[in-house]
């Protein structure tokens, strides 16, 4: 007797042990496009699935913005029957157009994946992520400036949500689907250069291959997740002394200035950012160089007025104590501190 | 009146900053290669320290690599002495081969540097690195994985080194330097494909900036700081716990598991690598994963007999502790625990 092909037991492995949380008799959801990551991992999830003493269920999300979409749903579909996903549906969604076109599908997908757990009662949705797209993504935000929380990429695990083939580079992953004798779907957005993400997986990655070795993929997921385990360590360290450092009572988002100098300045940037948020700045428009100017009122204050934030958010010094305003001609943010 | 180009303004007003803590009357060593980047570092130090009240010098290293460089050495101390620097001085070493060529001729470099520091009596050391060597710096580390301190590139300041330029773009460093009219050298090392610096420089970069935006070497740059204040903080956290996680006295390295096991696995592995390097593990060559088994023996223990590491360490676990002693047939490492 024979074992399966190396690539599907490292597969099937894989989702053995992401399932390994999940408590007997669950359904699970594997997150479907019918291209070849999450086809193999709708096949590895109906072959372990069951033999774990789980269901394992499936979606496919029709985004409508292809000729043909809904017909392509359908079949992804049945495939997932096929294999033995119970129960096996789609979903269409409508895409929007806010934050740019891949940002509005992301959003609407995992909307109508969150709908489909609830409603179908499932423990986890399974997401076909591989260790190349924690690389690009980790590439993606590189070019942007962002800290080391941004950098750790895409998690394991987030809610409900687990992406048991992270850690598998994509070739092995297209290698099991080939060899469970699933045909994939190429979606024509990932190879269409009008897209960051596109660019990335076709011209950047091959290039730092080239140049620096073929291990740069393994390298930064290997960085996401040293940088995952500082920015949780950190974020712990900004838990414990939130309270300390808070002015004030009530709704009151004021930070006391001499506790904040005390701290180092990765811990009080992070609760700066918070206060910020908070007080209604937008989380995604917030970025390090406004929480830097915000870092100047206590580490660098040579009586700045205030620093003026995305969402009409203003922050200032005033009486040791850095408060969060609305911006004039803006509206009240969330859970302002006083106006001074 | 007019004042001077833009370019070297910048480079002026970068030195200035980078002086200003610099005490009164002290020699400050302009370490210069002939190349863009260091000529405009010295003619912007020649400008700048003496309306400082100090004294700038000048000091080029002849690696003795090339045919020429002795008499290359010469020129760029004719160039210095031109621009008022005083003392002027070439220092010939002898570049080994550990580490491979790079890392070797780096190695004799900064040891000539201290040398003539500490001959001449120099407070501070300044080196032309410009924004664009951080981005570079990032990106290979990137390549082989490495965590939050090392992708926190190169500091501003470690030690009596001083990068003034650091926050500069490389082609506005270049514009200085022909805007005060010095003939730079190209090395060509800088250019040589098999260098995987000059790699970086050559393709790699461009390929970024062309896919993904020419603010990349900023970003790269802008990220390295914030990864910086990040490690700063986690080392404070491993500072301020160190003696309590020590199990035993004197000389004996070995770290109590429980108490290992209450803090992050961020601080809980710079704990054990400390340790390790402490125990004879020589720090160049103790990578992440060895530090990722050694933490497996707190955070996923099953047993595992002993974790072996480079300088021929062994960290073992034993009655609650890790403990680090030689490995079999090893020399006894530094302050290594005891035998168990």
């Amino acid at each position: 007797m024979t074992g399966p092909p190396p690539a599907v037991a490292a597969a099937r492995r894989a989702v053995r042990g992401a399932l390994s949380r999940v408590d007997s008799g669950a359904l699970v959801l594997v997150a479907c496009s019918g291209g070849a990551d999450s086809l193999a991992l709708a096949g590895a999830a109906a072959f372990a699935a069951p033999r774990m003493g789980l269901r394992a269920g499936g979606i496919t999300v029709d985004h409508g913005l292809q000729d043909g979409s809904g017909e392509r749903a359908a079949e992804v579909v049945a495939t997932m029957r096929g294999l033995g996903l119970d129960p096996a549906e789609s979903a269409a969604v409508h895409v929007g157009a806010e934050g740019g076109p891949e940002s509005a599908a992301r959003t609407a997908r995992y909307r109508a994946l969150d709908d489909a757990a609830r409603r179908l009662g499932a423990d986890a949705v399974l997401l076909g992520h591989t260790r190349d797209d924690q690389a690009e993504t980790v590439l993606l935000r590189l070019a942007r400036g962002s800290g080391g929380r941004s950098l750790s990429g895409i998690p394991q695990r987030s809610g409900h949500y687990l992406r048991p083939l992270l850690g598998l580079p994509r070739t092995q992953v297209h290698t099991a689907c080939a060899d469970m004798g699933l045909a994939a779907w190429s979606d024509p957005h990932n190879s269409d250069p009008a897209y960051a993400r596109s660019r990335v997986r076709a011209r950047v990655m091959p290039t730092l291959e080239r140049e620096l070795g073929p291990g740069v993929a393994e390298a930064l997921a290997r960085t996401s997740d040293l940088l995952r385990d500082d920015a949780d360590a950190l974020d712990e360290w900004a838990d414990a002394v939130q309270e300390r450092v808070r002015s004030g009572t009530g709704g009151d988002a004021a930070l006391d200035v001499a506790a904040l100098a005390e701290l180092p300045r990765a811990v009080r940037t992070r609760l700066l950012r918070r206060a910020a948020v908070a007080a209604g700045a937008p989380a995604g428009a917030l970025f390090a160089v406004h929480v830097a100017e915000l870092d100047r009122l206590v580490s660098d204050w040579r009586g700045q007025a205030h620093v003026d934030l995305p969402g009409k958010v203003r922050g200032l010094r005033s009486e040791g104590r850095i408060a969060f305003v609305g911006a004039p001609g803006g509206p009240e943010p969330r859970g302002a501190g006083p106006s001074v």
